[in-house]
């Protein structure tokens, strides 16, 4: 089959040259992780050549992911244990995204509190804020036995906003909570991410969005959502990464999170071949609508670069 | 106030020869319970009176309720419990209505099995119409405890559908398992409800629409959806009790269930206040779109036509 490359198709980088005026284009490299560095346990390969490569030429590698079970520290472990030598500086999940959104851009009140559906995680970043909270771990809340007494869901009334992350404690009484809370109309409802499945072993279990319909289905409260491919992660990450968005790309293999997140953010973006997207969806008869600005096949061919 | 009744609005029945007119003109009354004939544990003035009134000139009575939980003999008991005297025959669930839908309008397949996330009410009725299930009140689905073995999760191959009610057990587990067989583009996705929540003493907790929302958000798949307001909870009605549309009257204080579902269905509605609807969304300066045939104070307003 002779792939026919339309005039909007974005250009597939192939040489040495063009994999340099990609790399002196930018001084931030945000990278999506699965499917671009690692496959599930393994390593893409050249993926540690180009983050040394990058690092060593003194440019900001960023790893922005919607895991939003995982703190930053967490992540770091994650990211170390599969090879990649990761900083906390370096890592940026949607529950740390989240807890700055919180404190950052909401200015949420010293005297309120967060009631967290979801892990460990996201409790660990709002400590890391300084916002306090109630829910995620608490023994209660992981409690699942019915029948239920309605009479015991008396509010706290310092509840002032609902972060919602994937759960795997989701159980009635953290959504009913849920629920309660946010029957007080200046109660925020917040969701890391709104992926709906994740991929293990070629099966789809669900994820953050998914666990969070439950609530946002019964609050009919428009959420504000934080992960990709919503641009206040990128708020997020220049909040606190203080990033030239003009001097930045976007590098993933997903068009419906990745690639839109840089497009929704105003920043360039380079798709990663051999992840979810086939070429069909570019370069086919009936491409996506969502075009990313550049295209190559590994992320690894950039560590190419390393060998000059 | 003045109250404004502009020209569409619907007429308010206040006379006995008001009510005379509109007995008259139905055969069959299909009633909304909760809000209609009893509020929470309490029956409506007058409703026992009308029920038997209606009873006793040969009309017949149905009890149309979205509760997912019960089979429609514990909806009988339930009813009984408050005084309505309900025979087994005048109960309709949306637990019924979609094993009447599976089996009737989908024949759904002796040789297949339906997934169940919910309560024993649907599988009581799936026994009734001969499907056969798995899932539902099996304790290994009521069994909540992550850390959570991906492994463990290979899908029954004669699963053809998943059924979702109001779950209070819903788990992590059960939503997986549920998505699992929705990856099967054949396996069909049947919602017993759409509803979002459901008061209890001044507050709303989850309903099924609200349980569903994770495998319905998970699995990208439209459901086909059972009960008030889709039109497919008349379409199982009239099924089972072959009554003609024509000389039907759906009585009910929902507009966006009750009301919405009689014109979805092409019958006539009267709505009741007392309930959730107030005068304004009626008869005032912005009324709702969705426009009941007539309206009423009480549904117990009727019963004075016995009196005479």
């Amino acid at each position: 089959m002779t792939i026919d490359i339309k005039n909007t198709a974005p250009p597939f980088l192939k040489t040495l040259e063009e994999f340099r005026q990609l790399v002196d284009s930018a001084d931030t490299f945000l990278f999506d992780c699965d499917g671009v560095l690692f496959l599930g346990t393994q390593l893409t390969e050249n993926a540690k050549v180009l983050l040394d490569m990058l690092r060593s030429s003194g440019k900001k590698v960023i790893f922005v992911t919607n895991n939003s079970t995982k703190s930053r520290r967490q992540l770091k472990a994650h990211f170390d244990s599969l090879g990649l030598d990761a900083s906390l500086e370096e890592c940026f999940g949607s529950a740390y995204a989240s807890a700055v959104y919180l404190s950052e851009v909401l200015k949420f009140p010293k005297d309120k509190k967060v009631y967290v559906f979801g892990h460990e995680g996201i409790e660990e970043e709002l400590d890391e804020v300084g916002i306090a909270h109630i829910g995620g771990s608490d023994p209660e809340d992981r409690e699942f036995t019915p029948p239920i007494d309605y009479s015991q869901y008396s509010p706290d009334p310092s509840v002032g906003a609902v972060l919602c992350g994937a759960d795997n404690w989701i159980n009635w009484k953290k959504i009913t909570k849920a629920v309660i809370y946010l029957h007080n109309p200046e109660c925020r409802l917040v969701l890391t991410n709104p992926d709906a499945t994740f991929p293990i072993g070629g099966s789809l279990f669900p994820a953050a969005g998914s666990m969070s319909a439950p609530i946002v289905y019964a609050a009919k409260q428009t959420p504000i959502i934080i992960g990709k491919p919503s641009k206040t992660m990128m708020d997020a990450v220049i909040a606190h990464h203080h990033i030239n968005p003009a001097r930045t790309i976007m590098i993933g293999d997903n068009l419906h999170t990745d690639i839109e997140f840089g497009i929704n953010s105003g920043i360039r973006t380079l798709l990663v071949m051999g992840g979810v997207t086939k070429y069909e969806h570019i370069y086919g008869e009936n491409p996506s609508p969502v075009v990313p600005t550049y295209v190559i096949n590994r992320a690894g061919d950039l560590a190419a670069l390393a060998k000059q």
